[in-house]
């Protein structure tokens, strides 16, 4: 019997969440930016590099991404993030994507939660 | 060897973003209202007919969804959704969903994100 | 031929909406706190224990969440959130979590969405 939940680290902010969580062949990741700078553009290239590292960590990289939800402080900021996005997207292998504007908390201007396939 | 992520067509709104995906027999996809109307009921019938039109694109219907994620640009709006919901919905197939007030963007009052089962 | 979907439960707010949902091995359920009272904290304990008797009736717990998606009418009650969940959070099973300010129905202070596996 193999245990079907893999865990890959904890969040780098609490020692009670996890960052990244595999099952039945999908994977799930959370990441913001790592430098709270206050242009929307910036966080997001920080915050779209650390789910490449996240998903490089559990031996997959951009293309096997399914769905990406984009949670923006500033709905405001869309275009910045599009930028950000358009520059990074696999245009081979495009991910379902929703951006909404919701209450983030501290000085976090994007957050993202992606899941991915295993196999592919 | 299969491929097991299934892309089917673009967003209507941006070139660098999937509308359906699908992988490991879930199907996820998006939908918003076409017509930006500014009555809630009228725009989510809409959205709701684009899920039914993109799970026709991938050869299933609304009775194999499993989770709808609905965000309202107003959540004063949620009579006028529920009232859309509540003639839609397939009654013997009631999906798991959650209902948030959110910022949208431009004049959308509605945004789906819909799971559903590919075989049943 | 098994049905691959089901279905358990409706709604305790609408006969029009499901409360969990099993598919390809995820189970997915919702819930908010069952007293709607003004400390965030208390909705928090109140929802994450609808949580896990939505989990029991599916005959799992909650060392088998994946993800925890949190939705607050307050995103300054993350705290008082956070002292929830630290409290009732499986510590060596840790599930993926993002927390999100979003406005919410009536006198609803917490949403939670999870995502389970079913074998583990």
């Amino acid at each position: 019997m193999t245990a079907a939940i893999t865990r890959i680290g904890q969040s780098r902010y609490s020692p009670t969440r996890g960052r990244i969580v595999a099952h039945a062949g999908v994977l799930t990741t959370v990441a913001t930016a790592t430098k709270k700078v206050p242009s929307a553009y910036e966080q997001a290239r920080d915050a779209l590099n650390n789910i490449d590292q996240n998903l490089a960590e559990a031996g997959i990289d951009k293309s096997r991404i399914t769905t990406v939800m984009v949670y923006l402080a500033n709905i405001s900021d869309k275009p910045g993030f599009n930028r950000a996005w358009d520059e990074w997207v696999d245009r081979d292998k495009l991910p379902v994507r929703a951006c909404l504007g919701v209450d983030l908390e501290g000085d976090d201007l994007v957050e993202l939660v992606v899941t991915a396939a295993l196999d592919a």
